[in-house]
């Protein structure tokens, strides 16, 4: 109650996250001759004449758009454009204080998919790269793919920024316990958005098992009617053929990661892992086991996604540098290799990973320029 | 050469007339968790229990969308969006700096009607108002009027802004030669946009004897092959059945205004005109006559859309302080009597119009305050 009065009384007083000004005083008439007609003419012929010049002479360059249809939003789901909206400003004044990107929220009426990448494509030119966010899956998966050839970069930011920090978090918590990354057993609880990329992501790093489940079990060759886009995951998923529900595939994990929902890993699955476990607990508010039970449990290795427990895992600890690296490198395309070198270079900004500390603070003001300077 | 040297150094250095930022700063743990998780989930959720909040914990009530196809931007005509851009940032930076209203340009790709309305309804959620630029007629009509009923306001600037600045001109002009503007017979060179709106306004407040002419002459009932949309306005124009060319509509006319091309008044169409007549040059740069060869001429009133002349007609003379109007009056729709209103007061902040000086300056700071207050 107490929480929900400071959040309400803050964005209330603020009556919007973001502030969009001018980055020139128009008060006098030779600014505004300039900024305005007539002057703004010039600009209108020099891109007529060279389209490129729309980069040096516009927003464009420095300018994302953070676009969701709301349908799957924090931890409340199919909530819709307008409450969508507060956590696309936070985005977007993230990607200010953080990177020094100017972004803008652009939340959708329409869930149709042909819909969505029609508007995507015809606002594209205002903007130097599109951070999809809070689309449910499958959804999420089309739209992004079918979006690669825009001609700007496309990312959706549930799914990759949250794998690479994943990666980043298993590369350094894995030196903390002493196993070899490639070869531990991976179970992954959650299969849309962010499981899936972090599943691909594992694979593509030559992680070899790996286990991901559904809210259904586990997603086995037994399962019927899996739909194509889940029975594509078996082709880098359970090579054991291992069926059935949580506790078949935790048994012997050396690594559980949850992006579900709250409470989901009991003390008897959290005992039936291997020696040294590492468990991120990815559940927003609410993580799939609270860190302290983990602790009482054996888990010394934990991350959540919060900011009041040690090793947060945000996407906001990747998405501003990320971003940042693609609109100074102009790349359009994002690889796989790119999110690897971006995890290991996050990664690296630990020294001696720790019980206590193996993921960077979103404060640490290396985060952004390590990340972006991947790409450039 | 000069000109277009300072236009393009003065962009290349601002690389954007706009910024994005947060209203408040990140750099606090504090902060971050009230601005982006969890803290913003309870702003998620009293939006998701009542929509109507919508207003009042994020940037919706106070942001408008410029938006434009980049068919008919300035004197250029169909550049597209990427070279629209720089026109419609400094409309933004307008709004800003002239009303506090946080604007961001929307660029679109496509110039298909249906398509255009459907983008702007699924945008929609985000924005208090949309202000749409640039768009070539007779697509403006249609898409302006299939956009009425989306729940918030949507005005096309070419079309009312102009026309409301010309109603207002007007008023103060006829003051000064001493005529009644019911009574004066009217001449408009242009019937698009805003040759079309300002004839519409005009009809409302019941001026009689009004003459449109496009291109190929008067739109009389003598035309073959009219557009239904411009036969349609001869409802409200040419009531004396003249036809043939712009010598025959201004011979004796009270008052002319060009929303064309240069050069388009000679001296011999001047010279016909009735005695004491009002010459509103609009085209932009290059006005229909040079305020120096009108004087010359025998014109005493007149008014361009040039801000190096004395009394400019322009656009941004309203829409920041219209806009600001409706946003703070929670008004949807526009009616003719709110242009009107708008006009009147926006005449009236000039006690003794003059020959020098019958429109009021955009750096007056009581213009958007004045023409705001009229719908609050």
């Amino acid at each position: 109650m107490k929480h929900t009065q400071a959040s309400l009384s803050f964005h209330k007083k603020l009556q919007g996250k973001l502030e969009i000004r001018s980055t020139v005083s128009l008060k006098t008439k030779k600014n505004l001759t300039l900024a305005y007609t007539p002057g703004v003419g010039k600009a209108v012929e020099a891109i007529v004449n060279d389209p490129q010049k729309v980069n040096d002479l516009t927003i464009k360059q420095n300018c994302i758009a953070v676009i969701t249809d709301g349908s799957s939003v924090l931890g409340y789901g199919n909530v819709g454009p307008e409450a969508a909206l507060p956590v696309m400003e936070g985005k977007c004044a993230i990607f200010k204080e953080f990177a020094g990107i100017n972004a803008f929220p652009i939340c959708l009426k329409t869930q149709k998919v042909d819909e969505i990448i029609s508007i995507v494509k015809n606002i594209a030119p205002v903007f130097g790269g599109i951070n999809l966010e809070d689309i449910s899956a499958p959804r999420c998966f089309e739209i992004e793919k079918r979006l690669q050839n825009i001609g700007i970069p496309v990312m959706h930011d549930d799914q990759h920024a949250t794998a690479i920090v994943v990666l980043a978090g298993l590369i350094n918590a894995t030196k903390v316990v002493g196993k070899n990354l490639r070869s531990c057993k991976v179970v992954i609880v959650g299969a849309g958005a962010a499981g899936t990329a972090i599943l691909k992501l594992l694979n593509y790093v030559k992680i070899k098992n790996i286990i991901i489940l559904d809210s259904e079990g586990i997603i086995s060759k037994s399962r019927q009617n899996l739909p194509d886009y889940k029975r594509e995951l078996l082709t880098i998923s359970d090579p054991n053929n291992i069926k059935g529900e949580l506790e078949h595939a935790a048994k012997g994990a050396d690594i559980l990661i949850g992006v579900s929902k709250k409470n989901l890993f009991t003390k008897s699955i959290i005992q039936s892992l291997n020696k040294n476990p590492i468990v991120f607990a990815l559940a927003n508010p609410d993580p799939e086991v609270l860190p302290s039970n983990a602790k009482k449990w054996g888990v010394k290795v934990i991350a959540t996604g919060r900011s009041d427990y040690p090793n947060q895992i945000n996407n906001a600890l990747v998405f501003p540098g990320f971003f940042k690296g693609l609109l100074e490198s102009g790349k359009t395309k994002i690889t796989n290799g790119m999110k690897v070198q971006a995890a290991k270079a996050f990664a690296s900004l630990i020294k001696k990973p720790s019980v206590d500390k193996f993921i960077p603070s979103i404060f640490d003001r290396r985060v952004v320029s390590t990340i972006a300077k991947q790409f450039i």
